[in-house]
């Protein structure tokens, strides 16, 4: 009996994020997407329509897939909220678990490829942008809210700070810097709360 | 009488910066290089040997410009250090003079896009960087000299903080991010010396 086609298409798609991440958008080739998922061209094309549907859904993949991995390291369950987000952040500069060093964030990475123009593309990452705006938000209300941040924080500056931070040090994790003088720069940011 | 080869090389070195910076790497092709500098593709690899070599001629002249125009606004000429500080990075993610918005810092989309894996480009990117995190440093230790800045001011990790903080900014200025948000991002990080 044959793999139930959704199986599959998962499966394909998850390498495609892989690959797609790696290698960036222009960089990577309808017949190289073949040779990774296995798939002819034309199988490629039925399933997935074109190379841009593919990246699309790969977006939307790694949305699901990073974002909960970073949402549930950014959930506090009662640590000290300076703490999480400083093992947050060394987490996002640090190899990941079976990945190699040095590819940075695929959502960023697509950003500086591709830029504004592509709205499909855009919407997805200002999606993920948010998730990650968001998360940091509850985060610090949180704070203020338990004592550990001044009731005179101002959350929304202190997360446009953070998320900004955040995106300087993945295009710095993808430059092959230092984790310590990463994760210095992450101390003096939080210092700032 | 011909104009002479120089003059024309870096006027096709200037042009070519132009259409990897908006593109990318990958996107750019010889083709479309060649139909930009109004050359053949056989004078292109007549005068610049291949794509590669281009590029890597686009980002030293990149660094040569944009880095010089950067250092002048960097320059303190005796003004406050943190007005000087926050009129650069309002700057950098600020369209600039004859340049559409969007298009980000040609070094950071070069980081994202081309990662650690190419020896050359690399050393062009840690090059630039550092005369971004030289100009910081000599600009926070000149505003702990005049009493500005505090004397505890930790300025290696003050140059960690502010050059992350750099990075970020001009990923979200490629994304279309706006500049008033941009902007308290820019104030609390400066807050922070």
């Amino acid at each position: 009996m044959a793999r139930p086609r959704q199986f599959d298409e998962q499966d394909a798609v998850s390498t495609a994020t892989d690959v797609f991440w790696r290698r960036g958008y222009h960089a990577t080739s309808v017949r190289d997407l073949g040779a990774e998922l296995h798939l002819t061209p034309s199988s490629l094309y039925r399933t997935f329509t074109d190379k841009h549907t593919l990246f699309l859904r790969a977006l939307d993949h790694y949305r699901a897939t990073e974002t909960v991995q970073a949402q549930r390291l950014l959930a506090s369950t009662g640590r000290p909220i300076r703490e999480v987000l400083r093992e947050w952040m060394v987490w996002l500069v640090t190899c990941q678990s079976g990945e190699e060093p040095g590819r940075g964030c695929f959502v960023v990475n697509t950003t500086t490829e591709l830029g504004g123009g592509d709205v499909e593309v855009r919407r997805r990452i200002e999606a993920s942008f948010e998730v990650t705006r968001e998360s940091l938000r509850s985060l610090l209300q949180e704070g203020r809210r338990t004592g550990q941040l001044s009731d005179g924080l101002d959350i929304d500056a202190a997360v446009e700070m953070l998320f900004t931070t955040v995106l300087g040090l993945r295009v710095r994790e993808r430059a092959g810097h230092d984790v310590a003088h990463l994760t210095t720069a992450i101390d003096y940011a939080l210092q700032a709360l």
